[in-house]
């Protein structure tokens, strides 16, 4: 898994029939900057299902691969990349890194 | 899943019994540029099978592995990557980066 | 799948007894190169099994993963990689980027 | 499989339901250093299941994809990355570059 | 599957129940150098599981994902990367640029 901001959405309308109903994330995978003791950005972007209603700016936890169909709902569905958490708090290098807003 | 844009055609006459019949789109993964706020090309290049139609230009939803496999009519066929979504709008940095022309 | 360039092949004569008798061939991940309207090699290397009878400089369709082990004869085999089409045309960026000898 | 160091943890409370109780890791994949004869990070970041009390700073072992899930008690969770082993020794380029203290 | 060289071996104690008795080795995979006409370390490190009683130094092939799962012994592992066999020879660019000493 990794740790993903959530950074927009995308909407289709012309898909595989299994897709329809599921919604769609932009997100971008974020890794521990040692020196500023903060997440920062990867550049890299995906596309995640999320039925956890993360929104934009949420930290998640993300799946990838066969593994993403083991989400609730998702078992037949084409899909390799799904949110399984939104995230509260990450420590690392010795400090709390994020904290989620309440 | 990522998001891609349909850069062309791949055709081959000598090929394994079940990719008969499959359309081949040359693709290349975008990522989201936070200064420009538009889609950027990766400089990768893969191969997608598609069922939706697709053309040059188009932005696409990928899914790549055993999921893509989970699309109509692939089930037994040595794919790993599919087209599931041709791409209406990308909302992503606080704006529409992206609105596929009608 | 990607698009690869067929650099050499490999040997091995320990190995486990399911991979007996099959051709390996070192391949090169090709991507689009949008400035020369052509075809430009990655770097990198991978080892794919043909059962197509690709020779070297040939530009072959690879699978990977999972999805090279429904080719044929390969469902029992640990190959994560696979030839699946010898490459007759690629048209890409609005040009005919490649096309085989015959 | 990879060599990773574990870098801290991550908690989230909104989470898929088969996710319950299970705890995560930070860890960031290193590799072997041949001038230093040492391990040095590689400066990505991933979040891995842990069943086995890896504490921060150890060295651990850890599995991706399908195969994570044949680690006891994930075999129906959405998860693609566990933590399979806390290495003692990493022998490479001819010196013992790692021993975990006692 | 790709080439890569043996650089050492990793010790775990503390594991899980399925990895007991698997020799794991630290590999570092190799690409093609077309200038020098040999084969170059990535830089990267993986850690694979070996039955074929692989030494350093050694180029072996490499399988990985689920397909690594289906070489002898290891059907019910959490393992993602395997030794399938000990190179010989690596022809490629036109010239033998590997050879096992004997």
């Amino acid at each position: 898994m990794f740790i993903a901001r959530v950074n927009g959405t995308v909407v289709t309308t012309q898909k595989v029939i299994k897709m329809t109903g599921r919604k769609l994330l932009v997100i971008e995978p974020m890794r521990v900057d040692e020196k500023t003791k903060s997440l920062a950005p990867t550049g890299r972007c995906l596309v995640s299902v999320d039925t956890l209603g993360a929104g934009t700016d949420d930290l998640v936890l993300v799946t990838q691969g066969s593994s993403a169909r083991l989400s609730e709902g998702n078992s037949d569905a084409p899909v390799d990349c799904v949110v399984i958490g939104i995230i509260d708090t990450v420590n690392a290098v010795g400090a709390d890194i994020y904290k989620k807003d309440k």
